[in-house]
């Protein structure tokens, strides 16, 4: 079903370069794929485009349609393809590629109008594409590279019906005014600078407060089943890298370091090395298992210049990332231990309930392509059925799904936009303590491999943030929000008991803010609401005579006077139960 | 005072030297200074020379300092000292530079028996050497990189009398027994890793719990001054700290991080640039101000490969920084509140009380040193002075010791072994706001640049926690131990009560590790207390009838059976104070 919507977005992206060609002679197509959302389309023209020519574009595209054009393909030797796409440097170096790897061109013909460059599949005519829509114009960079030419890029998107394409614009424009971008700048989350660099988060007090409670929080599940913290830097020599595999996989994501004294490192792109080597600074035995370690730290990615953006692609991942080194017989209890970890720490974001699992395991039909014992392999995948069946996770089973070093079992959820999100990972690894020669001494005296158990609960804070965000609309639940309570006189003579609810709500640690403005209530209410603040407690002459405060939400409810007393035991309980509703 | 004991340990390395070469023919000499605590000389030499040999040179030296020979200097053409030093390549380098330099080389004779390349000064004679000691041997890479070749040194020290001498000898054994790097190891704090690279620490759980314990503390005392704390990364364009001036300033220790996709950034040296750029986010106004900003993060620093060991120098560095953006008139209540914060910071390890204040103001000679208006400065200088009196901090005027950018107070504080050690700051600065065209609008309108006040509570938690270490000789206030309570069933009948103090303990957060191994009371308790684990709860058949703990301390000192409520009542108390007995 995916698959030929995606065909079928990809034909609607050849009818828009058909329809652009015809429209703007001179302009150069680029690329254009289909995506999960849509289709887009990259090209270089001298003149400015804009969304105001979207209607002019879209009749051409319709008439295309119309037309019913059938799509046929065409494979030509390389050398004559290059004359077909004469004077488009874009094309040629796609059909550079194409010759060093000694493949031969693949054709698309729209009717005899139009002909691309082009893999396919695509659909069997125009005519068959149903509802379709132009949604933006942006700027992007030839091969996702800063340092290339910039293009400009059309997003569109298309669906069998007009009705689900009205359903899919309708979460378009909700999504819009939740998108992290514009509401961390607007509740003042985060920033970017220009001195420092695109990718490069920096976070205010306020994000920091946001990410400083999902650490406390996490950090506090995961004491509970026996994590310590520990804590390594962001550099370490290459060679950690080429012994754990990730130079050879992902040599262009690994950032060198160098100065003028000539010293030679790397940045960390996971911190699974590091860790293994604190549990490799001192003999351990049988009794020493578990060992687990956890940490929150940035790690570096060197992703192209051109694709860094929001806090969903940046360089700098700040990853909680946690590993329980082990015995097999210990493997079981370990994962359990992990799972309830992401139980616990998903249910208190209310997104526990609405998701699924994957139960990834080998590929049967080629064990060559995995590492370590089919014994082993065996033992640890029947015991994830096991902690599935014993903790109803009703996991389903994914046969091929595994990681090259072991099985694993991967946590789907839905935020409220019903975006499929991937974040928690429980994979059990046979192969890097082997890599990194960590040894226990068994209860024989011999030296054997631990098993390692990699878990990612929260995945990394930016993506999470993000999310978050985005989830919750910028309400965030109380034990999140940066500021909880906002103070509000209503003139002032109020000021100095105001002053008073205010000091004492700080000594409880509660996140307070006291709104001394010369402004009306109606201008505070009205700030507070755009800050997204949950308690408003408005002071006036009536409190103020009967020591109370007036307690205002952010869903615009009131709940009246109350004692501050009673007000601090009730935000007191929200918080502590990390409660969704206010 | 303390120069003319530098100049007489430099004229005893002169006679090391001298020694050193007519007991050993063909050993090369390479460099040697006085040192704060002594001196130190490195040679190349073919053979093995040990810490046996000691006692012969000595004897040498003693010699030669009876022999009374008079120290002269003279003044050659580098070309006339070439030939002096033929056949010595360091001697070579050294003379290299100088001629870079265009000066001339200056030469000190010993006598008519040595003469060695030297600037100076030297005592009169080698008669007037006191007492001296040789002390140690070690590896030295020639200029500090690991990349040139590895030399021998001798460390000795000299003092004018042998009582004097005694004294330091007495401290050095006692600074031996308590050396951080000895003491991480065997506490299980902290360790290094061939594979990551040395200048690079990795910390345990155990090590990872006192930082965080440092942290929690630091925070909790800023945020009550009103800081908000900040996240930002360990990356930014070059660019950033060329406006700064570090590029400038400390070019070699500045790490490059580039990427096989070319991207090219700079590691960060320091914190501040990167918060003026939270600051810069936004518009601001006099309002708005003080706007202050803490974070607790690595910076790297590319130091010489060949210096870098233990915790005190290293390539990442956790630094607790902070910094107020205020008006001019704001300066002198941000430098009390920062004062305050050291103050409260300090008393709680103890240190406050031992330490002395320096008022660091201009060289008034040289005006044309210094960034910033002179009436900005006479008006901030005379603010620190107000702030001394009115704290009664009894600040000594340093003149001439003011940073470039502005004046400040510099908290000089000595250890447990009589170490001085100079870690807190608060510094004005006007240069850096103006560097980075930060503003404010001010009450007419107009956009003004803020001051900025730096300052520095605990430095880097690296050297604050090696300090702390030797400081404590690991054993550590309650607070900040690692393992709080060890719980010991004296046999195995005692194991299930003993499990449930332990359980009890852990669920007031107190922690606590349970020895339920096969072994003798004796070996628990030995076993404990090689850990300094400040109190041990045993547990036997008397205690358990009673329902009671029997409590040991780490200073071997009983408190005999309490329940284990009076027992939490005790240690949550002494926590809570960061009490230092226990």
């Amino acid at each position: 079903m995916k698959q030929k919507l995606r065909t079928m977005r990809h034909t609607a992206e050849h009818v828009l370069t058909q329809a652009m060609l015809s429209l703007y002679p001179g302009l150069k197509m680029a690329m254009g794929p289909a995506t999960d959302e849509g289709f887009y389309f990259d090209f270089d023209y001298s003149k400015k485009i804009s969304e105001e020519d979207f209607s002019k574009i879209e009749a051409k595209m319709q008439k295309i349609i119309d037309e019913d054009l059938p799509l046929k393909k065409e494979v030509l030797s390389v050398e004559k393809a290059r004359k077909l796409f004469k004077g488009n440097e874009y094309k040629q170096k796609w059909l550079d590629e194409i010759d060093e790897k000694g493949e031969k061109a693949s054709l698309y013909h729209t009717g005899n109008e139009f002909t691309d460059l082009c893999a396919g599949p695509h659909i069997a005519s125009t005519g068959k594409i149903g509802a379709f829509k132009l949604l933006s114009i942006a700027g992007a960079y030839w091969r996702g590279d800063e340092k290339n030419k910039m293009l400009t890029r059309i997003y569109g998107t298309a669906f069998p019906t007009q009705k689900e394409l009205r359903v899919h614009l309708a979460r378009l424009e909700k999504a819009k005014k939740r998108d992290h971008r514009k509401l961390g700048k607007e509740l003042d989350l985060f920033c970017f600078s220009e001195l420092v660099g695109s990718g490069l988060p920096l976070y205010t007090p306020k994000g920091t407060t946001i990410i400083e409670e999902l650490q406390k929080h996490i950090e506090f599940v995961c004491r509970n089943y026996g994590f310590g913290k520990v804590m390594t830097p962001h550099l370490a020599k290459l060679k950690l890298f080429e012994l754990s595999g990730h130079v050879q996989k992902f040599n262009e994501e690994i950032f060198r370091v160098s100065s003028l004294r000539n010293h030679e490192f790397a940045l960390k792109p996971v911190q699974c090395p590091h860790q293994t080597q604190i549990y490799a600074s001192r003999p351990r035995s049988y009794r020493d298992l578990p060992i687990r370690y956890m940490e929150s730290e940035r790690q570096y990615r060197a992703e192209k210049s051109g694709e860094v953006g929001g806090l969903n692609r940046v360089y700098a991942i700040t990853v909680e990332d946690g590993h329980s080194f082990c015995r097999v017989d210990q493997v079981k209890d370990e994962v359990k231990g992990m799972v309830n970890i992401i139980k616990d720490f998903y249910t208190a974001l209310g997104l526990w309930g609405n998701h699924w699992v994957s139960l990834s395991v080998r590929d049967y039909n080629h064990p060559e392509k995995y590492i370590g014992e089919p014994k082993d392999w065996d033992k640890c995948e029947e015991m994830l059925k096991e902690v599935s069946d014993e903790m109803k996770l009703d996991a389903k089973t994914c046969e091929g799904e595994a990681a090259l070093y072991g099985p694993k079992l991967d946590f789907m959820f839905k935020d409220a936009l019903g975006n499929e999100i991937q974040i928690p990972t429980v994979q059990v690894d046979f192969a890097t303590p082997k890599r990194f020669d960590l040894t226990y001494t068994n209860k024989s005296g011999k030296k054997v491999s631990p098993v390692m158990v990699h878990r990612a609960v929260l995945g990394s804070y930016e993506r999470l943030l993000a999310l978050l965000i985005e989830h919750f609309a910028g309400a965030f639940p109380v034990w999140l929000s940066p500021i909880q309570v906002k103070v509000l006189p209503v003139t002032d003579k109020n000021s100095k008991y105001a002053n008073q609810v205010t000091r004492q709500l700080s000594n409880k640690n509660i996140r307070v803010e006291l709104d001394d403005r010369n402004e009306t209530l109606q201008a505070k209410i009205r700030d507070a609401q755009l800050q997204k603040i949950p308690y408003m407690l408005i002071i006036g002459g009536k409190e103020e005579n009967a020591k109370k405060v007036a307690v205002r939400l952010r869903t615009e409810k009131n709940l009246g006077q109350m004692s501050l007393g009673k007000f601090i035991e009730r935000i007191g309980r929200k918080i502590d139960n990390k409660s969704l509703d206010l």
